[in-house]
């Protein structure tokens, strides 16, 4: 039975860690090669990241957004999926290890993500969770929806104003689509839903320390962003650094307070442990440097992709986290593998900039193709094809543009449910 | 802000304790009142328990069985919801008491419900969850789809074995429908999912205490559905009586152990503790014995509705514990309070048998109409009409429908997803 178990073949074995855009890009890559392919996430699913944010805000259903690994790769018979987590790598003996198990390898491919940072203030996510994994978005969800019903009986006033007072710390794409989010879902969604509170009244506040919001983008479409969550009554505060984060509120530097009943982190990331696990270096945010073969120093066997990795060449950083940079960094890394077995010689990797997208809302976005640049409703029915057309599995793409056609021109959103946790 | 407080109001106030299929359709009948209603229950959502099964199995997601209270409400100025959980009641000061209020009726309905049961061996539950809530439909998913995992790296033949055994104990119409359920789901469309384990070589196996499984319904269904359940591979094992739960299987009354790696619990329910609050009589599945007009005895403005309560006539139980006669209760409390108002004389309530279905997989069900019945196929029809049909809320409707196309030719299951917990 196994008769298939990569260690007992003589094809090279290739283990690839994270089933993301770019661990999974590679794994189906990989398809017609001639390896043994051992595919292992701590998740049974590939999660389709950039619509995390509608899970998060009742648009959209965990099941949505998320694949089954094993389906996908059903019919790929040279792939094995495992639903493990790795605890190290030993880059000498040719191993990744397990709480269970050592899987030995000929080649790694790295594509392990990243997790929100809190800069050193760890003790911040009890109060201030992030978005990075499904159960976060459904706490998320939980916490928000909460906030309602608790002002719904809050006897003070005060209270009242605090619990309808949401923060979105962050203001980067995941930050602004939160944030637009939560208005529509507080000024359109819930508005006839209460008896004692006026959702209308909620106070949606997205924090952000640097002069901009969306400062990967040109400064044109920020400005267009920030107008545009203006209008659906989002209160932007830039060059805001918050200093304290705790159950009612956060802190800011400047000495201020605000109160809030629901606090959302989108202010920063930090990769995964993959640098330590190999012993490598990394950059401040955690990232391994790999060189433009996306190996880490000395280690020519392993690639260390996506959000893990930063890839440096003479000019400074050359690919962006983002899921099209993942996957072509997952492209580039099974190439390589192919190309090297057929003892052929590999050039570097080189990053397609295809372009940038942030939604603000229901009908709103801004998007960025480097020649040109979009912002509005133009650029929000370009986001919402892009991601449909992205989302992996049919039967979900499907669901998926039907929920939102249905959302449009509703403003329902079908997934208000208070699940989990106890109150 | 507080002005349409049912406290400050000269209209008889109504309290509704649950938003099931009883109080919800409570609550609705009375919109054109002169009342001020509101409605409690633990969830924000209303929950269509006939498909939980289905979020269980990876069918549904929970928002497409689902739907927000507040919105279906929510043009129904009447009514205040209020999420919260009752803690006793106290029928001689008029008042339902919550952790944190006390509310006054003038009227009250009581539709909280049942739970499983244990027949006295509560330390069961952990080994054999039930399914009633959400929450533990997601949970059962986990480990039915987390056995799968576990199988599929276990190196010792007998403990892949066990881990490939799923047991439902209890043969009503859940117990037959998980069953169908599970069998098409390792049968069908995990397939081709494994490298190590053939998951069609997967046991379930439903056991049930009497002599037939759906003894509810009519020798001749009950026949016929143990045909259907063998032909989708379930060993349906009568007269079976379990004594003992824990871990890693069950024991038999006739001595005999079946290791298991998944059991799940679908044998019994009990009433929920409105009894103990009323301080009044239950019959012996701790539901309220309420006389023809559906009061407990010596309070006339209290009803007890749906699975809390037990109708008795001269000729016995009156309702069963299904969805539509909650409803039909749910309807007839309304329409007494209405018509005590009018001060016009109150009828006794009558059930009105719409009849009986039960489905067993993708495509086969049974069906009791009184004076026809219906098995296989067809009667498989009738049920997904009649389920769509009843599921609250327009968009929830098509995409649950769709989402049945899509699983009826494809076999696939999308929400395959193994969430929440730490394995």
């Amino acid at each position: 039975m196994l008769s298939d178990n990569p260690g007992f073949s003589k094809r090279p074995r290739v283990v690839i860690i994270g089933a993301g855009f770019g661990g999974l890009t590679a794994a189906i890559t990989l398809r017609k090669a001639p390896v043994d392919v051992t595919l292992l996430d701590q998740h049974n699913y590939h999660l389709f990241q950039p619509l995390l944010y509608q899970v998060a805000t009742a648009g959209l259903s965990p099941a949505q957004i998320a694949s089954p690994i094993r389906r996908i790769v059903a019919r790929q018979k040279n792939v094995t999926v495992l639903m493990d987590k790795v605890v190290d790598i030993d880059p000498l003996q040719h191993e990744v290890v397990t709480a269970t198990r050592r899987l030995p390898f000929d080649y790694l491919i790295v594509a392990t993500g990243a997790r929100h940072a809190y800069f050193g203030n760890d003790q911040w996510e009890e109060f201030a969770p992030g978005l990075k994994q499904i159960d976060e978005a459904t706490e998320i969800r939980r916490r928000i929806l909460l906030a309602f019903e608790k002002a719904e009986t809050a006897t003070d006033e005060a209270e009242r104003r605090r619990l309808l007072t949401f923060i979105v710390v962050g203001g980067g794409p995941t930050g602004v689509e939160m944030a637009g989010a939560i208005a529509e879902l507080a000024h359109r969604t819930l508005r006839r839903d209460f008896r004692h509170i006026d959702p209308t009244e909620s106070r949606i506040i997205l924090i952000e320390a640097g002069p901009r919001v969306l400062s990967a983008f040109p400064e044109s479409l920020s400005q267009s962003a920030a107008e545009q969550l203006a209008k659906l009554g989002v209160t932007v505060s830039t060059g805001a650094a918050v200093t304290g984060v705790d159950a009612t509120g956060i802190d800011l530097k400047d000495g201020s307070r605000i109160g809030a009943g629901t606090i959302i982190w989108a202010a920063g990331v930090t990769a995964s442990p993959a640098a330590r696990w190999l012993k490598v270096d990394s950059d401040r945010a955690g990232r391994v440097v790999v060189d433009a073969m996306l190996h880490p120093a000395g280690l020519e066997n392993i690639f260390v992709i996506g959000d893990t990795a930063t890839v440096t060449d003479g000019n400074g950083v050359v690919a962006p986290g983002i899921a099209p940079a993942a996957k072509q960094m997952g492209h580039y890394a099974a190439r390589a593998i192919i190309t090297r077995i057929a003892q052929r010689p590999v050039g570097p990797f080189k990053y397609r900039n295809y372009g940038n997208l942030a939604t603000i809302g229901r009908k709103s976005a801004v998007a960025d193709f480097g020649s040109f640049r979009l912002s509005g409703f133009f650029a929000w029915v370009v986001w919402c094809f892009a991601h449909i057309w992205f989302l992996i599995g049919f039967r979900n793409r499907i669901i998926v543009f039907l929920d939102w056609v249905v959302a449009y021109f509703s403003f329902a959103r079908g997934a208000r449910l208070i699940t989990g946790g106890e109150d």
